[in-house]
């Protein structure tokens, strides 16, 4: 790979997203009287998202119970590419944006205390996708159990560049 | 109703409390070292409210126990009109902002999947209240108990348009 | 005491903690893809703290089982220490910074309702450093478990002065 004086090996998230064969969803539709996102100043407050995957909640269950620490990875992942899908409706890019904080639910039993290994699935992603701007500060907790019996819910919140 | 070319149906958040008839109520204070709200830039962080009502929490309880799905959604809401009533504190008017995030806790067994529903109550309130610019990114989650065995927590943030 | 004209008993959050006595640890280092802290305009968003003390967690367990309300406090203060070393670490000083925000996630039964009580542990730290600029918004939530079998986890957002 040559690389000028101006170039670089990483070429934004939106080319980086095609390196790394990924279509974005759809961004999922609020079914309430919410909306997908909100801009405030700099920021992008995002809803927080399931791991929908062709409108389908990929796996249900906790942490600790039915769902392995595998499989808790993976839906965070996907979560985290729908709140991507709902921050490149924005203005069809996500380019311009860094990650300002993550929040990772994590449904467990009360003796699974592995949330921090769920919420990289998030976070390797948003690296991944992002390079340095998609590294963000981050609080992974557990919970009883999240809404339709989603394994994992994801909040993310950017900033513009 | 006449509607001229400058006119609109919705006359802001003030006027809209009068025509539904809610008066709110005196801001909840903070019982220890905390404050009911900051601002910062344009952004307006509140304290996380639970159902006061007249001084006592207006119900107890987990959603999938003790209390109703409509029961949660009406603690929901009163949640909010605790959370306006700060708001509105800061200059006596709720006109000039709108709604940056909702986060909703609901106190939940681990087999209760709707706190989505629940959050409703906060939602439409904010919608009914602020109209478009009370439509907001939300993150809705169960926890396994809420302080004082408050059944609902809401966390508003708004910005200043 | 001599109190001049300019002069004040409160002389900035620096001099507080040596006044205290306090010395603040070296800021936690994340162990995966994320980083301790981010700037968005004039917010800092801090990752969630854990009660580590010299590279260890100070107890673990949840309140209303192993862990009583005064370790509690003293966990959430802790956090709370944590997360101004990560702050300092920014331009060497705690100068400058109000605190706009702060979540605690207490680990609790789910027939333990003193959440509120808990996170005192962290406000009251935060006055006692801040003075006036460190009362703040605040969420104090149960969780079923934390990672690590941490029993509180502490997310604090500042504010540029």
């Amino acid at each position: 790979m040559t690389v000028g004086p101006y170039s670089t090996e990483y070429d934004g998230p939106d080319a980086r997203l095609v390196a790394m064969g990924i279509e974005l969803p759809a961004p999922p539709l609020p079914a309430a009287n919410y909306i997908p996102y909100r801009r405030a100043d700099r920021l992008m407050f995002i809803s927080g998202q399931v791991p929908f995957l062709d409108g389908e909640l990929m796996l249900t269950g906790r942490l600790g119970a039915e769902v392995t620490l595998d499989d808790g990875k993976r839906a965070a992942r996907v979560c985290t590419l729908n709140a991507l899908a709902v921050a490149r409706s924005d203005r069809a890019t996500l380019s311009g944006w860094a990650v300002a904080q993550l929040m990772v639910f994590v449904a467990s039993t009360s003796t699974f205390y592995q949330q921090h290994l769920v919420a990289n699935g998030a976070s390797d992603l948003l690296v991944e996708v992002f390079g340095e701007d998609g590294r963000h500060p981050r609080t992974a907790i557990a919970v009883p159990c999240l809404p339709l019996n989603a394994p994992v819910e994801v909040q993310l919140t950017l900033v513009e560049l």
